[in-house]
């Protein structure tokens, strides 16, 4: 499918950028940019497919993915240091675009492996996260992912979308957009109205000599 | 073998506890505490398994994994919320018996692909601690495991009593019961008593412009 | 090839002797410096692995890399304890040269893989700076390698000369000993004169609601 794997490709893209950009924020190197660009587009993936034993990974079948994540590591560098700023709201929309797009894959490739229902959502959520994790540990932060709005909740109402659709027999090209716009939808609205999920506040009342 | 199948899903419920614990001291939102349970939980399992090319992993074979995981993660929130206090000391004597069961499942697993004795004892010990360090790196913090009390070594015991008697040819229960044994004995008396290992204490005595 | 697998050996000891001594400046205990040397030699080579599904890993395969990781880290907590500080100038050259020889194997262990060239280079890179990767994400630092001299764009270039040489049909131990003085060049003459790329700087603009 020619269209899809393109919004592959524009989501490949785009997780680069924002890799690259908080490896500017961490003041790295040339090189510790693409490697925290091509992690954050393509760590996802890897690790569902190492998991899935999915075997050759996207990049290593095809290494236009690398190159992709390379281009928009050096185009972001060029970009922020010759152009003017980051649009961050452009950059947000684009980003939830690669969400649901990875999402979908990720669902896609676990159900053609047919896990349980329960892996493929895990699949399709950790395809779509797990490389911006990456990067957030690697950068020694803790990831975004758990305390901002709604984001990996928008993965897994796209992923069960896309599953029941499957199952229901839908057709290919419908299923996988139904499921795309249900990710886009509830992760734009959650931006533009800034919701969340009730966050679990513990107090930390363990004494300095405990044990665990 | 049932009783020990029951054991293994009491582990997974009680590292899910132990990492929705976590990720409520770090003010998570609902997601991010059913991703640190799941991973703390699943984590050093699956792991294992992408290393020993032992596929599907457990979760992908059977769902019940994340069904308990999520379900523990769930009853922590609500416990903490509406209900008295976690009692400490049981959640240490439930984690230990988790970490004794995982041990040695991990070093079973390990022996049924014919590995040498180091590897089986690392796939042991990897079962035992890799979830909770997962937990501890996505929650910015040094893993506890390399700080506290004696725990991986436990695991090294355990694991290395399990590989004698499975090569002596005791029965499997047998076996199985007096490794689980001895990493409880071994962690229950590291708690009690507060033992620990040396440190390796060395001095950063490093020149800030330095290569290194 | 006997000479290369020395080589081998010889770079698991002395990047298990950087992991035990990062372990030191953290103060941790004997099993921790055990396991922070053990990741730090093998970590690479074991994630290279899972991602291109070449199983059994290396330790799995022969378990003399576990006890030479295991023994260089049991000597450095001797040596710091009782001589004389580690000869840092010294340290820095193996390391390269460690660097050197994991850059060569991961190259060659993807090109028998048939992947792409720029998967070979990555893998390649990741052979060599992965498990001091993991070794700071542990310890609960930036990766040392995205902030100092000129580390892993060595291995970028000794991979690249490798896979040349490779291509070109030059006898195996002429490539493998080319692609080694090319590593150990450029990053003995980084040290040397502290060179470094060019660092992206990225104030970071972004107001504290934001949504990213």
């Amino acid at each position: 499918m020619t269209w899809f794997y393109a919004f592959d490709l524009f989501g490949v893209a785009v997780f680069a950028i924002t890799g690259a950009l908080m490896a500017g924020r961490k003041s790295m190197d040339l090189f510790g940019v693409m490697v925290i660009a091509i992690i954050t587009a393509l760590g996802g993936g890897t690790l569902r497919d190492a998991i899935l034993d999915n075997h050759p990974v996207s990049w290593i079948r095809n290494d236009l993915y690398i190159l992709v994540a390379v281009l928009a590591a050096i185009g972001t560098v060029v970009w922020v240091r010759f152009t003017r700023p980051i649009h961050e709201t452009g950059l947000l929309v684009a980003d939830a675009f690669g969400l649901a797009v990875f999402t979908v894959i990720g669902t896609q490739v676990a159900l053609q492996h047919d896990v349980p229902i329960s892996a493929a959502v895990i699949m399709g959520v950790m395809t779509g996260v797990a490389g911006g994790v990456m990067r957030d540990i690697i950068c020694n932060e803790i990831p975004l992912i758990f305390h901002k709005e709604i984001y990996a909740t928008a993965c897994i109402a796209g992923s069960l979308v896309y599953i029941g659709l499957y199952y229901l027999g839908i057709p290919e090209n419908l299923d996988i957009t139904l499921a795309i716009l249900t990710v886009l939808a509830i992760r734009l609205a959650a931006i533009r109205w800034h919701l969340g999920l009730p966050r679990f506040h513990l107090l930390d009342r363990t004494p300095p000599n405990d044990d665990q």
